[in-house]
């Protein structure tokens, strides 16, 4: 595994960074996420996540994911079954794009981490992937 | 103008407080915005606001809006031409929907806050009514 990367190019399974416009003025800072990847039909966040735990370990068959860190820093992975790539998520003004069929698992959350994700499908049991080894079976199938 | 309210129904112009589930297990917490009023084309984060800057002071003519006080408070301001009201948001659990043709504005925001807006359309300056004589011309066109 990649150590975690700050900045760099991800293109794991297709995944990407997304840069967030930030302007500061004397009304505060204003953070845009605007000609997004993909329409969004839902949105989480995750926070107060012990320093030590691990979330996700799953794919989705066709949700992309928009993750950012509005406050605080996570590690995030990415596996396309062939390679994997774990990108530090420290600023705003980053995120992380994750199309279908990319595994991920979300990591070493600092204690006042806020995950922001957004989601381009409503909740669906059905589109998780949650068998590593069907995962890759699925992805070497596609390719 | 009524007083900032808490957790009271809010109706100007279509307003309302939409409840989003909170989840805490031993993974940390999570928030789920889904069942959304409108699909999402875009977000912004709003923080570093001084306590006594008030931001806003406009309406949009087709965009919804959805504010989120993903943390500490601020104070929105609900305005239909003929009613307004102030909600106070200081909850992450709770989003404030604003339809279009309501007039808003934020003020009293907590040295803490961050407030997330999702937008159901496209940057469009076009969108942006600024003057409030015309605003509630319009709105009385309309009714």
């Amino acid at each position: 595994m990649s150590p975690a990367l700050d900045g760099a190019e991800v293109a794991v399974g297709g995944s990407r960074l997304v840069t967030l416009a930030r302007h500061r003025d004397a009304l505060g800072v204003l953070t845009v996420g605007q000609d997004l990847p993909f329409p969004v039909a839902r949105f989480f966040t995750v926070e107060e996540v012990p320093a030590d735990e691990f979330r996700g370990w799953h794919a989705h068959r066709e949700c992309h994911q928009l993750l950012v860190a509005l406050r605080g820093s996570v590690i995030a992975l990415v596996d396309d079954g062939r390679e994997r790539q774990e990108v530090l998520l420290d600023d705003p003004g980053t995120g992380l794009h994750m199309p279908p069929m990319v595994w991920g698992r979300q990591r070493a959350y600092s204690p006042d981490a806020l995950l922001l994700v957004l989601a381009s499908h409503p909740y669906d049991r059905g589109d998780y992937l949650e068998d590593y080894d069907e995962f890759v079976a699925l992805r070497g199938t596609a390719s």
